[in-house]
């Protein structure tokens, strides 16, 4: 019984995502399908792929993960399936896998019938390509037999990039604000500097701060976040993705106060 | 293991969907629960019948859909099951399956006891009427012991009846918009007229046309679609339900420009 | 094959519900994982104790419920389980069991090993320790090898107290008003005034007043509650959690009419 976790920017009101199920359940029938999402902000595909990061690593091995966040749709980027470590990725290679698995190198062009429905239309391969090549894995295919072997092309924005300035990289529901900055890269008794703002030393969660206040901590991501305790972060300093982070000295900064 | 999909317009926050599916999984305990979507516009039921349309043909044989977009709740209007093609359809009789089975002889009304709970309330339907009689179908019970064989009565707005002129008949969460003509009513080589402007030809994909323009294409549904390649049609054109859509030869016409 | 429903104020975008599924996939292979909600609104415990009213009584025994609306994460608030009649509760003791099981008497904080992941974050309970536990629970562990046994100590605002005036405590999506008088305190022939209107008497249905009128009727929770037929009560109304209800006689009002 596989099973099979479905992203979409689709929003459920139309059935699309129901028509998604129901190849899924007509072509492979013990599968398990289990939403992850269909609210991903509409062919913000940087959202869909820091979402994968929080959630792909946490299924059994085996899992097949659909994400279908896919403004070229009907263009010739591929439509991919790729192994990372032992879970199964299947969606569009435009960048969307590249947080997830930066460094994949068996990934699979979806091109062999088997791996799609017949006469597949040209706008809507959440069905006719995604769905049903997930269906075929999930009725024991090999992903080697979906097509030729391929590399992956995608990419997301600048603000993701190897070596980039650190910056905001997503900002989630909440309004917490994720960084490119690793843990390791954030030296003891480092201090931050964001928007305007002084933060004076990490600390271990929200509750180390007062209601209303500003938070530096290590996300369950392990990279360095920003939160307001109770509040919005990303409204309150006006914070959005690529707003730069700079890492100080504590002996530098009054924590809280304004950066003026 | 039966499989019942669920579409409502409670939305999730109140538990509604959750008291359904808790009564699906008490009455029929090896069901396989599927949301389709539980964010229909309230009281919607044009937009229900579409997304049937959508998700119901995907479906394996012997699928229970449920679909409670049900502004009557507490009427005279019928509870329903309707036997479609190899597909089991359990609601009220409004209109809201008028466009998946237009033609549907075999409907019974939901009145024998086995296929409600006890004492069902006067207004929530969703759990007493349809989530149990779903429940009922899933456990082995045979539909036409849910009652009398009934004429279905409801009904769609104007949009949606026979021989009503072209126009738009639905928009989706992408302001893509959806118009009641079939693929075979659009003649080799038409062009297009809706709200003031004009479309050349026929597409095959979003992806003939660049960003920001808009296009005209055979959707997933085998009718006439138009949309604008990553924006939105709706808005952009202020196009609504009924917007008129003319078809025209394509000499007529200059693509994409204003019609004056 | 345990049945683990689930509820938070997450949104899915984010995919941190996917992390939770895939902890009790992990955990517990054969789990079934049910969405109750995702969008209860952010912090609202109130809202949340009133959605588990709703849908946890209709489950089957031995179901387990995850609810994780907990503002308080990373502070002293215990992390429980608790056993309500046939149903097992899991979430943070913040009030958010409070409306359903009142006078829960066994329940145990989650604090041994088995019913947490390693190294849990201090900002991610729903995953490390609310879906661990959940996973525990499912695949055989007994709630009181989760930790000692606990009374509970969180408690809801106001409106829901014990002897607390006659009010609104809740709206739902539709904007229909549900207070806390019992159908028992309602007494026969009573009519009622709320907002500056009176509604004369009972009705048994929505269907028994015309489109847009007040409505008084016994909800499928055993409460009273006011509801617009087919409108929004709470906008129309101006009505919000804690608006005051009064039970008059009804030779003293005039149904629906401006209360002066």
């Amino acid at each position: 019984m596989a099973l099979v976790t479905l992203m979409t920017d689709f929003g459920t009101a139309d059935g699309y995502v129901g028509a998604m199920k129901g190849v899924l359940y007509s072509r492979a029938p013990g599968v398990r399908v289990v939403d992850v999402s269909h609210a991903i902000p509409r062919h913000d595909v940087s959202a869909a792929a820091h979402a994968l990061t929080n959630a792909v690593p946490f299924f059994p091995a085996g899992t097949i993960h659909v994400c279908v966040v896919d403004p070229g749709v009907g263009t010739d980027r591929k439509a991919v399936i790729v192994m990372h470590k032992d879970q199964i990725l299947v969606g569009p290679d435009n960048g969307v896998f590249s947080l997830i698995a930066p460094r994949a190198t068996r990934a699979y062009e979806i091109s062999e019938s088997a791996f799609l429905r017949d006469r597949p239309s040209m706008t809507f391969h959440g069905r006719d390509v995604f769905a049903a090549a997930a269906a075929e894995v999930a009725r024991g295919g090999h992903p080697e037999d979906a097509g030729p072997q391929v590399v992956l092309r995608g990419r997301l924005p600048a603000e993701h990039a190897e070596g980039s300035a650190a910056c905001v990289a997503h900002i989630d529901v909440f309004g917490n604000l994720i960084t490119n900055i690793a843990r390791a890269k954030v030296p003891e008794g480092a201090g931050f500097r964001i928007a305007g703002r002084k933060i004076a030393s990490l600390s271990e969660s929200y509750s180390n701060v007062g209601s209303g206040e500003l938070v530096a901590y290590i996300g369950s991501r392990e990279t360095l976040e920003f939160a307001i305790r109770e509040g919005n972060a990303a409204e309150t300093l006006g914070a959005s993705r690529g707003t730069v982070v700079e890492l100080v000295l504590a002996a530098d900064v009054v924590d809280g106060a304004p950066h003026e």
